[in-house]
């Protein structure tokens, strides 16, 4: 096993408003090691669709993705925000490269196909180049990765960043420990009196959502999570942003867990 | 020295249109060795800037870079274009790593002080990272480099791409040998009578100006051409992207030329 890395997942919002990317760029410059930044973007490409008079259709939290779209999230993930969050990095002494999955073909992916729903250009990941992630990190480079793919015959898709983020930390957890965090506006996961769940394995998860108490964009995440758990990711969280570097602050963070289904 | 490198700069014009971009990408993943591609985008930024409403003022060739307008390029050199070049090279088995100034601190510029002319957010190249371009050549990537650069301080800055392509060019030349091809959909430099000058020196350049035969965004082009000259660079070419993988056939490329000046 190779030394620890940190692959944090923060979402589009957070890095919208300039004192919160700030208050995070900065937490994540801190974090110590070998690491890994994947960012959304939702929100500003929304914007840019609302300035450009392109109507966006969502689907289940995801975005129908005609050519007029892909070319929206293709400039604003891959340009607006990716290019901004590497030199802010730059800024914080962190080496950072701003990449997207065709960049040294780190993240292959194909066009969804979901007949009789055409989700247009959205890419459901196939492989991904960990070896190529962990080279850069050994040379001391800080990846960030956009959220779009290629399918290797030239033709970018729309991916999402969550299953992004959790499929290169899956990947990376085959030769290394990897921790994976997703960073978002929440505090973490909550119970049904509103308070953040510490820890949580799947059966929690399942009986939580079959309640109706975890539900919307938290469902995906916490798949994604679980997911990345059980391909072999040491350490899962989901919280805040503001609390990046204390992740064991009560009341914050949302451990998950892996391991038997446990009953005290 | 080690081994060649063969740096290619093209305009935003030729990847603007599908053929001719196709062409192009084609020509360019023929190359043999290392390589390294610059490209543009000015005329992608204008249809930008226009469909945003954003009034656009050039300068002697020279954007002006308002905020706004650093948005608008930002997206299209920094995401349109370059995610779009980097798939599409992805496809013709070049392993492309699109990059700007800001990744990996590969370009360190300062905002043009120019007074009282305000160019906005323009960036002068002060530093090039060399070994980091040449280490990823060495391992098989391609560096494809969007016309922006950073300042270490956070701040993007909007750079003329000819100008990156000679000072990459330059710097890459203090180790080894390299050939710097500016290519655009003209056929070379032309004399008075219409025909392509095969080889050019300094002096032919300046007479020419005085002249009036060579003008407009040509002036500029060969003045970063001999200024990477007489930095070292051992073979610089100007001319059309329809032939460069035939980079010595007579009539389409204009050589330039160092040494002392030779008159027959």
């Amino acid at each position: 096993m190779e030394a620890e890395i940190t692959l944090v997942k923060v979402g589009g919002k957070v890095l919208e408003n300039a004192a919160d990317a700030a208050l995070f760029l900065n937490d994540f410059a801190a974090l110590p090691g070998k690491k890994m930044l994947v960012h959304g973007g939702g929100v500003l490409a929304d914007a840019m669709a609302n300035r450009l008079n392109v109507p966006q259709t969502m689907v289940e939290g995801r975005r129908i993705t005609d050519a007029e779209t892909l070319e929206i999230v293709t400039m604003v993930y891959g340009g607006l925000i990716n290019r901004r969050v590497v030199a802010q990095l730059q800024a914080l002494n962190v080496n950072a490269l701003g990449i997207s999955g065709a960049d040294a073909g780190v993240m292959l992916a194909h066009k969804r196909q979901n007949l009789p729903l055409d989700y247009g250009f959205v890419g459901d990941v196939d492989e991904v180049n960990a070896p190529q992630l962990q080279q850069w990190m050994n040379t001391g480079l800080v990846p960030v990765l956009c959220p779009l793919t290629h399918d290797g015959k030239g033709q970018l898709l729309n991916t999402n960043a969550d299953t992004m983020a959790r499929q290169a930390a899956s990947a990376l957890a085959q030769n290394s420990t990897v921790k994976l965090i997703f960073c978002f506006d929440l505090e973490g996961v909550k119970d049904a009196a509103g308070h953040v769940i510490p820890q949580m394995r799947r059966n929690d998860f399942e009986k939580l959502k079959a309640e109706g108490v975890v539900q919307g964009g938290m469902i995906p995440k916490l798949e994604n999570g679980f997911m990345a758990i059980e391909a072999g990711v040491q350490e899962v969280y989901i919280g805040s942003f503001e609390a990046l570097t204390q992740l064991r602050e009560v009341g914050c963070w949302t451990r998950l867990e892996g391991g038997a289904i446990f009953k005290a």
